[in-house]
């Protein structure tokens, strides 16, 4: 069994990391070969507009999945042409869009924050007189991490952003959250569900520096069926997760990953099986294991530097580097501790 | 960080998919690549007599070990004239040769069934008249997986056998136990030792079949009293094994094996840091991790064949396929399943 990966990154590193020990071979097609995953696995570098690449590498796999939603349509049809494609092209294309996901949440009863859609600085004008200000802006498409997203808490910033290009712009009334949780879980092709225990997420300017998995959250039944509701929508297959924000004791769906993501890496350590195997399992049609958490865990982000990685361990932290080069702002890896262990 | 593992099979597979998580690199030398290991390293493929090739190895590593311990002394005194060698010299070759492991669990008086040396049929009649029938031959050296092992149960095995070359061979008392345990630890470069619980373990035809942790046996502490003395004989560096017969309740030790080992697959998922990322963390200078068992678990291995995958995942397995060419016997898997997490 092969399975081909678009993206060769740090979640596709983990994915493999993760299942090898299955049998299961990968390949992986990306634009340019790092450390991450040079080791492990066969690669095939190109562009995915490339349809000669394309082609080579639906044929050297069984089954494609992707690290990234950042998939254009093109070539999303071109592999669903040749190889099966998990998760599926209606589930990777609304999630490539900010309005397709929050209208999907609405259309099945989800709650979201109030939202509009903007294409010039006057439909910005008209989303902060109808939410008032403090007034959220994101990028309908790839932004991610924070990026391409603008806060807007007065009439000073609205003047200097006048001249933004506001095209494919959604303007989302604020929440006044108190914090932020996701939900992580696996369907296969079956059509069984298992989820993870609620995550709790801290971000720091737009990007998620820990998650701690919270056992029996009182949250963790509705937000596992608004998971149910999306993934059945989707016909969904593989590992979905969504994040909320938690305002007046509630959720508030924020938005969707179609794969694995980042507030389930401890997983890894905390879960009988991680959302990186599930996933894989999934896709290639073996039975999902199980989702208990082994016990609380702690997982935080190394951004832009690696934590020294002794004093990391000496205290019994799972030390995760994704070997990549540092930059600031970038993801490097991350370290989990596990409770009640020792 | 690269490390250089001499060979390439299911345990070094095994280091490196528990350990890369870590930022580190491997290296592995071989004489012959297969898919195994083929995705997870760097390989060069040469004998370890070819000194040109090891070499080129122990320049692109940082640090050597290994996953089996038939190697020639020539190509360790290469490699140390090199590049550090963990575990060292004294541990690989007295762990070569049954008559020295035995020599030195006298010396630091951990018992023994009772042996002698032999060379000759003449010898193998002295020591069937020393320690009275059934009476085992073993090889001194190279045997393992019952390999070169000989039960002699009665005056026709003798006259069967008496044509054998016995030069190198060592003859051993039967030991009438009831069953065997192995206990397995890790020493790291500063003296500091873990063991992990004691695993009991069941062969067939030689071949280890199944092992099972089990907390708190009484027997632990003469375990690892045993092999903490062997350790500091040894000043050893990462993980070591000892397999004892248990006969009348007391450990009787068997053999030494100066590497992670079969008895210890187990601590993937039911400890807290495998045996393979401890044996890692140990020879590279990082911090030892915790031994502690999370649960019982049991350990099969698949021996000539591997068990249909989907059966054992959907019972809560976790299946380990080294992906191997089958061949009755062989070690090509293992399955293990962990209790009270479901």
């Amino acid at each position: 069994m092969k399975v081909g990966i678009l993206g060769a990154g740090q979640l596709a590193r983990m994915m493999i990391l993760t299942t090898k020990h299955l049998g299961i071979d990968f390949v992986l097609m990306c634009q340019e070969v790092t450390a991450t995953t040079r080791d492990l696995a066969e690669h095939i570098v190109a562009d995915f507009s490339d349809q000669q690449a394309l082609a080579a590498f639906c044929d050297a796999v069984d089954v494609v999945t992707f690290e990234s939603e950042n998939i254009e349509a093109e070539a999303v049809d071109f592999i669903l042409s040749r190889r099966p494609l998990f998760p599926g092209r209606k589930a990777l294309l609304t999630a490539q869009d900010r309005l397709l996901e929050k209208r999907l949440f609405n259309q099945l009863g989800i709650a979201t924050n109030d939202y509009m859609a903007v294409d010039c600085f006057d439909d910005v004008l008209d989303a902060a007189e109808q939410f008032s200000l403090p007034l959220v802006l994101k990028a309908r498409r790839l932004g991610y991490d924070g990026k391409h997203q603008y806060r807007i808490a007065d009439q000073a910033d609205l003047d200097a952003l006048r001249d933004n290009d506001w095209s494919g712009f959604l303007a989302e009334a604020f929440v006044d959250f108190s914090h932020e949780v996701s939900i992580i879980g696996v369907r296969n092709g079956e059509g069984a569900i298992r989820c993870y225990d609620l995550c709790h997420n801290h971000h720091q300017r737009g990007i998620l520096r820990e998650t701690k998995n919270v056992i029996d959250d009182p949250l963790f039944s509705a937000a596992e069926l608004a998971l149910t509701q999306v993934m059945r929508c989707f016909d969904y297959v593989g590992v979905l997760t969504i994040e909320f924000f938690v305002a007046n004791g509630t959720l508030v769906a924020n938005e969707i990953a179609p794969r694995v993501h980042n507030s389930g890496h401890w997983t890894i350590e905390g879960a009988k099986v991680s959302q990186f195997e599930n996933h894989v399992r999934a896709i290639v049609g073996l039975p999902l294991g199980a989702v208990t958490s082994l016990t609380s865990c702690t997982m935080t982000n190394a951004i832009g530097q690696m934590p020294e990685r002794q004093p990391v361990m000496a205290q019994g932290g799972y030390y995760h580097d994704y070997q990549k080069a540092p930059r600031p702002g970038r993801k490097l890896g991350h370290v989990t501790f596990i409770d009640n262990v020792y």
